[in-house]
């Protein structure tokens, strides 16, 4: 074993969470190897207790390297993924630039780990919000196909990256305080607000964000006759997004049934205490692997027993993006 | 005109929103006598520029009163609106005591105002989610018949009274301050979290809220066979709940029909700007007699055009609550 691996894009959210990620679950490899933009290079991040460069991010960054890890916006990933494939590494990419390519496979481990054997130098890694979504869905669907999903999010701030949560809070500060405050990261205020996700209006009147919920889940689970439809909407939260998901089964299923599922399926633990009113919430989902899962219980309006309703909340860097790509790392 | 009107709750968030109300709607009226617990009685509120005192809630408190504005809790309701009936007084009540009694007319004054005339002395204000959600779903429903309503909210502290609000408050400045915070008013820190609304879970694994959703929905519509399933959170925002609605409709609908018939029904205002990315946000619902509407697009999951999806945002002690109760005192 000799490898070296790279992040591209090691100072912003899902940066810092690779490192720690690595750190954490003691990644075999040899080097690793900072990049970013000119903006952060020249700063050290510590890894393993040593101090390392973050080195500016070139067309020749990627000498040597073996394994990258990127998650510098899908601009800087449609740039030098390709060189860094050219350069003899496999690229792990969290933007959403390769996502939809027919020959780069999208992949969620608990999900669909043999696509990863059909890679060509990319592997993509989904949206968070589709992430978060099927770990708890695509288990059910594996023993009853799912028709149809309807999921309505409650996205953390951070899925617009560190300044965005620095500006939620910022907001916050001011907003408590009578003071006034113009956001500049993100489009509206985020303190004590909620808004539309702020990415573009596609012609059916569906942002970006809600149609990569309906294709990347399409092309993960391999079936491309589920319909979906997302509302993806922004709230006052800094890490972990909830969803509110309503699935139509091909067949008839309790609650039960779907439980027992769940409760066996990866990377899930069950938070559903009807009694305490306790179920998935942003401050125990944050800096967790796992998704939560409560709230499921029959669909009250599917009369004919088709219907799960369940409420879910995961850490939105953790397993919505960074955790994700390193578990997609460790199968290679 | 002879009309004496009482607020029961007068000290509450809703009973604060109550006497804004009848101010700034210039309320027909002679006297208003302000009833409120122990607590709060001997305190001085500010109307139409007299200081008026806060009596003390008793049983003999309804003598020469025409009118109550009633917001005190159910219990308060139940053992008090009776006597204020049996003292000739017409009751407008705003909690859940007695809005599913056969003989109790419920009234979102936009959608079936005629049922005021079936009042037996109690008219009962529906729960500040179904007024919010209804607003711009009846008006569809008129013209093609809802079969099923997919509804989560995005609930806002004032829908547990003054004191949640306050506490979201102080929760965000101890969040932000580092510092431990532990809720009293709300089971789990609302600032910075999402968590599944406080309310009792039913056999079914709704929530009392969720179950008034769908109930008072049934009544005020005289519609029994619709269908509902609603998922009822509270979000860190302080008095307007947002709702993502899916509609199912008997027949096909574009999303062209539902935009002109929402234009033409009162109480609401569109607010669906693709381009700009702006639509309906707490921070401008809040204050606002009308329930904003955006989001309105065709439901890309039901390929047989029945379906229309929606996001709203309304203010929740405004036209949740006291608006839509003082409507309902226009009326009569």
């Amino acid at each position: 074993m000799n490898r070296n691996v790279a992040i591209m894009g090691a100072t912003g959210a899902v940066g810092a969470e690779f490192l720690r990620l690595l750190e954490e679950r003691d990644f075999p490899m040899d080097a690793l190897k900072l990049l970013a933009s000119q903006r952060s290079a020249g700063k050290k991040l510590t890894f393993r207790g040593e101090e390392l460069p973050v080195e500016l991010l070139g067309e020749d960054s990627f000498e040597g390297v073996d394994l990258v890890l990127a998650s510098a916006g899908g601009g800087i990933s449609r740039q030098f993924a390709p060189l860094a494939v050219r350069a003899g590494a496999v690229v792990v990419d969290n933007t959403s630039a390769f996502r939809m390519d027919s020959d780069v496979p999208l992949v969620i481990p608990e999900i669909n780990p043999e696509d990863i054997n059909n890679h060509k130098g990319i592997i993509a890694n989904p949206n968070c919000s589709t992430i978060i979504m099927n770990v708890p869905v695509h288990p059910l669907h594996k023993v009853n196909p799912i028709r149809r999903i309807i999921v309505s999010t409650y996205q953390a701030a951070s899925g617009a990256g560190a300044a965005a949560m620095e500006e939620l809070k910022t907001g916050a500060r001011a907003m408590l305080a009578d003071e006034p405050f113009t956001p500049k990261v993100l489009p509206y205020p985020a303190a004590f607000n909620v808004f539309s996700h702020n990415s573009k209006i596609g012609p059916e009147g569906y942002n970006e964000e809600e149609m990569k919920m309906v294709l990347e889940t399409r092309k993960i689970f391999h079936c491309e006759d589920i319909c979906i439809a997302a509302t993806c909407v922004r709230v006052p939260v800094l890490r972990a997004h909830c969803e509110s998901i309503n699935l139509q089964f091909t067949n008839p299923i309790t609650e039960d049934k779907a439980r027992e599922i769940l409760a066996a399926a990866p990377g899930i633990k069950i938070v559903d205490d009807r009694r305490k009113n306790y179920f998935p919430m942003p401050l125990d989902a944050s800096g967790r692997d796992e998704v939560l899962v409560g709230r499921i219980r029959q669909d009250i309006s599917q009369p004919d027993g088709r219907g799960i309703e369940m409420f879910v909340c995961g850490d939105q860097i953790r397993k919505g993006a960074a955790l994700n790509a390193v578990q997609i790392a460790e199968m290679l």
